[in-house]
């Protein structure tokens, strides 16, 4: 599915904990002209009667919220997925600000999604593994004190500026496909992985295997690419099949 | 008085009714590094007992915070004065955007004050007289609902953006590797998809070929990145051995 250069991002909170912040994150939205919003797997499930009240009259994006399991579920329509932290972390992704996403989702094709995190902690390493960029605000070095819903409101408020002015994207490069497609490649390859042991020893796993998906989130294939691809590792596993046989 | 064209800001609470959005705006303004607050008439009196919670470690400002009886006392020293409003309004001053005011602010000799209204209300029609210049927040005109602690971190972030104290870091990823490298990985692959016989037909062998490469050309992976994939396709390769042994 590919969407218009316009289409508004969706806001992703990963694991919220209190109602109360995903209302004032719907009222921060909605100021800037965001209405979609969506849930993984909130602490105090959904819906949750302290958030209206917080989302002084956001309601409509509270209302049309929807909720998933994980937070891959949850962009799996998204070709493009930024990951918000705080802090520099050990990542080998690009880093943008809030303004430079902006103007890199005007000028995308399809759906943008931007992960926030739970109020305590941020995402996790596994959820920015499934981001190909890092948004992060850049901050105070000495009081970096940003709560969930005013990391939402400085993306959102980025975003509306170039709203009037947006101009269609120069280059009408084939979109990354939907992330969905991706995990699909990646599970493949991972099934495979698993069949030739390549995971050694077990305890170095859950990193091997963010690592590829570093590595394969970087490149931002197109779904035909990825087609092609998931076609090359079929035929070495039907290779493989066919000798053993 | 003049002073350096980086001075920052100061941020002048008119009014504020809750001791807690006093706190709340104190923490907006030291994330994006600004210190000095000023009350006019704080409803509650200061110091006020519900502000230093609210402020979750920002007690700098809160501590230097300098009380008024008048709008006019509290921006006496300032030449360059702002009235923030989110609408509009008919009175016949420049209206910029807080992007614009930061860099009219940085520009400027002199410091500049920034003032906000009550929460309730707003700035009443004298407090905005004592104003040069008009900012308001461009916002949704359907739903128009800054607190007072998110138009002061929203005017703040702008102020901040142009001062080095909070340039994004620049994270030195791992740049391509060197060609050679690549082509390893891509003939040691084409040799596997050989065997598998995925070249078939033979005439679109060339076309196949190429478009592997675009794809593989595309990521920019590092060495280290091509020699996990290598150690991928040796993984992938050595099970079939294994197997057909």
């Amino acid at each position: 599915m590919t969407a218009d250069a316009s289409t508004p991002p969706v806001i992703v909170l990963v694991r919220p904990q209190l109602g109360e912040n995903i209302g004032k994150a719907a009222r921060a939205m909605l100021n800037f002209g965001l209405t979609e919003m969506r849930l993984v797997s909130p602490r105090d499930g959904w819906p949750n009667p302290a958030a209206g009240p917080a989302a002084s009259g956001a309601d409509v994006v509270l209302a049309n919220a929807r909720v998933f399991e994980t937070v891959a579920e949850a962009v799996a329509d998204c070709p493009h997925v930024y990951a918000t932290t705080v802090r520099k972390r050990g990542v080998t992704k690009p880093v943008v600000t809030p303004e430079e996403a902006a103007v890199q989702m005007r000028g995308a094709h399809g759906r943008s999604a931007i992960l926030f995190g739970p109020e305590r902690s941020g995402l996790e390493t596994d959820d920015v593994a499934l981001a190909r960029t890092i948004l992060t605000v850049p901050i105070n070095p000495e009081f970096g004190s940003l709560n969930l819903a005013q990391a939402v409101i400085l993306v959102a408020y980025e975003w509306s500026k170039g709203e009037a002015l947006a101009s269609p994207p120069e280059v009408a490069l084939d979109p990354p496909a939907p992330h969905e497609e991706l995990e699909g490649m990646i599970g493949q390859l991972n099934a495979m992985l698993e069949q030739a042991n390549f995971f050694f020893p077990p305890d170095r796993t859950p990193a091997t295997l963010r690592t590829l998906r570093t590595l394969l989130t970087k490149p931002g294939w197109s779904s035909q690419e990825v087609r092609t691809l998931r076609g090359v590792l079929s035929a070495l596993a039907g290779a493989k099949a066919k000798r053993s046989a």
